[in-house]
């Protein structure tokens, strides 16, 4: 059982980091174990970004905490053009917490990062009183290099398509399956899945890419939004061509959720020249991450900055970004 | 009032990040608002470290937790040798905590940072239900860029000096005071404090530095028998060259704690060449944070690879790792 003084940076702390973060992660970069490690030099623009996971449950089916830490930071870093490198781990345990779950846990970051050829190379362990934490908060900080600068908010035009990698809401309704017990009748598996290969592969066969962006919280409308809002420009989706599985369509029917603002954590949203549209889908669709994707939509004319749907009774109504809280903790 | 929407990524996430982080940490780095964020090439090799601060009060005499987690940071690029640069900022909020309270906290990371020289350039913003945390956890990980690659454990030899850089144990007696509204008649004030000047200055007076660390949690003893466990020498410091405040020395007798093994937020040991170490002394004292700087001990002719203490009694005992946990959540 993890205790206090497993956070007192003394002895119990040593071991713990020896026994575990050391023996999943051990790297020459790690194995400085400074105050600070040092990366050699890296002679290109490089991007960084942060994120800290609260997940409930831990475990879960298609994933858990440390899996999704890691890729939830790749694919922060991918859909940004960059090469994910490195990513630091810190970790706030609660105090009762069993040490063999961290060990599953650290065992699980570890496959992630080398099946996605990402290093973890600093970090850092908090323990909090019981009742001060929920078992396991992870914060991972990811750094990438810079391999393709295409992204640009200020060239997406009207007729360019919007293009997701799969079926939507997979991530939020399976962890809110499990968490309220539910015990819907389904093999609802989340998404969860680093997506730097994907991007690659997308990149490496259009110079027409406006953006692409990952559709966690808040889900494909949210990402949507957030890009509307930025570029000034709006967008129609069509509720028929949007990927949804039988399972999660149900699932949000009875519950009164709509999928497109549940939480994924393996799709992203592509915007793309129309002109390379056709191509850049055949492409993601022979990424198995890719497999059903579809063009759900495209940019229009219109001054307005709204995202729109054409639902499947013909009418057109407004998205707006997610509003109030259906799902909370699912990253 | 912080609620569960405010994690959920959508509007009121985006909002409560426009009118807090955005309003003080605003920088042509994190204006990006990307999934990541870009740095410009940076053609020297990178310190990184990763931290999160989890301290209990999140206010108290001489800082907060913002201040903490922007100096922690700092302060362990800063004793490797590398110019501090950037932040990044991830917080863990407890729903319910007073949206002013996070502004304040918010307000006071942007003037340590700015001070510093630092910019916060990417975060994250979570959400955990009432009872899941204790209002406030801040990750912050930095990068910094290597100026003095001067770190070697395996320079360190016998004769080198050991230098602290004043009075140790104010931290974790701030802190301890604070918490357990024990009421002492005293005005401990907390020694958190970004060192990067200090440790500048250091290195730009020898080229005979073998080694700088921040003495933070589990104080100078643990921070030291981590050296010697590196480098398998032994060292030896003398009681009565220990600088330690009155106030500090009275709260711990009556409590029963060794200030060496009590954690500070600004203070460093430094291990230089004798030859050097006046020099470095001198200079230390130049820099308001180092006023009260003491050669302390020095490393000695030992295979054993020990600590030892040369007591004001005259004795000789080893000071060994903290082990067990005195006081939880300094940091």
């Amino acid at each position: 059982m993890i205790t206090l003084s497993h956070g007192n940076g003394g002895e119990e702390t040593h071991k713990l980091i020896k026994d575990i973060f050391y023996k999943y992660f051990k790297n020459e970069v790690l194995n400085q174990m400074g105050d600070s490690n040092i990366l050699n030099e890296i002679s290109r623009s490089i991007a960084i970004t942060t994120d800290s996971f609260v997940v409930d449950p831990i475990f879960f089916n298609g994933g858990d905490i440390g899996k999704l830490s890691v890729c939830g930071t790749i694919n922060d870093l991918a859909v940004s053009g960059a090469l994910p490198k490195y990513i630091t781990a810190a970790f706030i345990i609660e105090e009762g917490l069993e040490i063999n779950v961290l060990e599953k846990v650290a065992k699980s970051m570890a496959k992630t990062a080398a099946e996605s050829g990402v290093k973890i190379i600093a970090g850092d362990t908090k323990v909090v009183n019981r009742g001060k934490g929920d078992k396991l908060y992870i914060n991972t900080t990811g750094i990438g290099i810079l391999e393709n600068a295409y992204i640009s908010f200020n060239k997406i035009k009207p007729k360019d398509k919007i293009i997701v990698n799969g079926n939507i809401g997979e991530h939020g309704i399976c962890i809110l399956n499990e968490r309220e017990y539910l015990n819907f009748q389904c093999d609802i598996k989340s998404d969860c899945a680093p997506l730097n290969k994907l991007c690659k592969d997308i990149l490496s066969v259009s110079n027409n890419v406006r953006i692409m962006r990952d559709a966690t919280r808040g889900g494909v409308a949210t990402t949507l939004n957030e890009i509307v809002n930025t570029c000034k420009k709006s967008m129609l989706i069509y509720e028929e061509e949007i990927p949804v599985s039988q399972e999660v369509e149900s699932f949000c029917h009875i519950l009164g959720f709509d999928p497109l603002y549940v939480a994924n954590e393996g799709k992203i949203v592509v915007i793309v020249d129309e002109k390379d549209a056709a191509n850049v889908l055949k492409t993601m669709k022979n990424n198995p991450l890719g497999k059903n994707s579809k063009i759900i939509g495209e940019v229009i004319e219109d001054k307005s900055a709204n995202l729109y749907l054409k639902t499947s009774l013909g009418g057109t109504k407004i998205l707006p970004m997610l509003q109030g809280e259906i799902l909370p903790r699912i990253c």
